[in-house]
């Protein structure tokens, strides 16, 4: 497998003094593709990044990651951008549409370009193997623990990193996730599976239902072996969906994951939204942390979907605990006792309608999660 | 101006035993009309009342909410309505279709059709004019105080009265507004104004963005004056603008309110949506209740609306203190003393691109919401 190479800086952007830029380099253009945030408010990096690739065709050759300022709302952030991606295309004599530029932070500050390049000189001094775990440290801010996960089928080799805790501390916020692959693919084809893998992971995960304005998720690809594709998608998924999960168990206050399956809906656009409502209802929310099997808000959520459907034709389960299956069926108890029992809580509706399914990834909503985000900014 | 008389019974629905039947009588046809919730899965009640309304052409005789039960999601909610309103019709001798029912309280539980009928019994023994607080008590759920209000410009008067504190307690939601006028209406015309004045109402508030399975709000005209149009539907507004803000005020949990408005958008549904993404979030909600005047929230929230918009022409205010203006301008000290200072919180942005304007109430978030609704349900 060609190596990926890492370097560490520190630039004073944290509150607390640690590491807060991370370089990665490749000694070849590897092929890769983002998803970005959908947010109109965007830092500077993600529209740099974003422009980048597209005059790259999809290649890359270094990625720097900033972690303490966003960017974001503060001045031509998208020539704080260039500067930085200018200074590192020189130092490498590589194009500079091959460097990407990722921040995550304080919206509003401006980012001060001297201190990362200073920072980034230090970083190339000791360049070393890609270690995950250390990764993930340097970029993350509110984040509790370190999100890193992979996967090896036979030569497939399939590995990432990953920050973010829900949308919390003002405006600290921010998804980052990279995964690489050993697998070649080319850039018309790891733009489709970014896509892909994007909707059922990140895209299908929620806090607090807010977004952030750096979110980035990407693939690259180091181009060593042939994988099946189907193979190849799978592990990509697997190890996305892991990275996915982990931000949601760091969610800012959360004391349980909620695991939203709609199955049985028409098709997956269905699926996904009806998921989604159930997911991001704070009355669901709180009634998970309450450990209350109230499928009432669960179906009185799904009622706000614009798809139509059949309450008659309806199953909710809380684990595989029946409570309302056309009516209410009256097993409480047991649903009240596998939701005190569990750190993972799932909750199955079943439209009976179709093939399709959807999962969605949520957190329950704590006294915690408002304490924190009450707190005063500065 | 014709009389309304109201009845009050006991049919035992709420857990306190206090009065839960209000009947409310007019001595001839009302012209009249209501919007209801969308969520799809309705009450029975919502369900008959709509159906009713349209049979009748828009005029009502008689009216029963009963409370401590929504009727919704429990075997034949529809037949239970109809029956209700069939007991109503025989008793005065008037058309079914002239009788409307609502109801609000616990999904998932039978309405005890006798129990209703025998409040409805009591209620007829002693018909009186109608008494707004004693109304909005009798209907009232979780509300911690009761919802009432009235205008009068010379010959003309508006008055109403209201139930609601956001979806709260375990399916104990909804929110029920009944507003009356002497200003004589056609149907035609009275469905128009609902429509409009809900709209910039009770439809521009939140409290946490869940939806009702039973919400509805009507107008009723007793028809003995002539008023001018503008008139009666800014008399209409106030009332209900009056009502829809003491409900987010009783929002559960609640310490502030928000007022929201966002002005200089291209149209009336830009300015709204725009508006409702900055009341909903929950990351400016847990800022104002921390008094932070953290306008990096606000524009990130703006940011999520599909409208286009420039960033770099948007003001931001908080009271009247400027904290962005094409960038930030650093008066968060100042407006910090103004959010502890007052309990209603003006959010002010201007996107400076056309002459629309909206104005959404919201409540801030608070551990008491969660607290609440993380309560055991039975």
């Amino acid at each position: 497998m060609k190596e990926i190479l890492m370097g560490i800086g520190t630039a004073g952007l944290k509150p607390s003094g640690n590491p807060d830029v991370l370089l990665l380099y490749f000694p070849t253009e590897f092929p890769a593709h983002f998803i970005f945030t959908k947010n109109r408010i965007k830092s500077g990096s993600v529209e740099y990044s974003q422009k980048a690739l597209e005059e790259s065709g999809g290649y890359v050759r270094a990625i720097l990651i900033n972690s303490g300022n966003a960017n974001c709302m503060a001045g031509d952030t998208v020539g704080t951008a260039e500067e930085i991606a200018s200074y590192i295309s020189k130092m490498f004599d590589i194009r500079r549409e091959y460097v990407l530029i990722f921040s995550t932070g304080i919206i509003g500050e401006p980012l001060p370009v001297e201190r990362v390049t200073k920072a980034v000189d230090d970083a190339c001094k000791i360049l070393e193997p890609l270690d995950l775990k250390r990764a993930s440290e340097v970029i993350s801010t509110t984040d509790s623990f370190p999100k890193y996960d992979f996967v090896k089928y036979d030569r497939l080799e399939v590995f990432g990193f990953a920050k973010g805790a829900g949308m919390i501390h003002p405006n600290m916020a921010t998804m980052l996730a990279f995964i690489f692959t050993n697998a070649d693919m080319d850039p018309g084809y790891i733009k489709e599976l970014t896509k892909r893998v994007g909707d059922v992971t990140f895209n299908s995960i929620t806090v607090d239902g807010c977004m952030s304005t750096n979110d980035s998720f990407g693939i690259i690809s180091s181009g060593d072996i042939r994988a099946d594709n189907k193979r190849l998608e799978d592990a990509v998924t697997e190890v996305a969906e892991r990275l996915a999960k982990k931000i949601v168990e760091d969610g800012e206050g959360a004391t349980k994951v909620i695991k939203v399956v709609v199955k049985g809906a028409k098709d997956d656009l269905m699926a996904k939204d009806m998921a989604e409502r159930v997911a991001v209802s704070q009355l669901v929310k709180t009634a998970v942390h309450g450990c209350d099997p109230n499928w009432g808000r669960i179906i009185s959520a799904l009622g706000t979907s614009p798809y139509e459907f059949d309450p008659k034709r309806v199953e909710i389960r809380i684990g595989d605990i029946i409570l309302y299956k056309g009516e209410p069926v009256y097993n409480r108890k047991d649903a009240r006792g596998y939701m005190m029992a569990n750190k993972e809580i799932l909750i199955e509706v079943n439209l009976n309608m179709g093939n399709a399914m959807w999962i969605y990834y949520s957190s329950d909503l704590t006294c915690d999660y408002v304490r924190l985000n009450s707190e005063y900014t500065t």
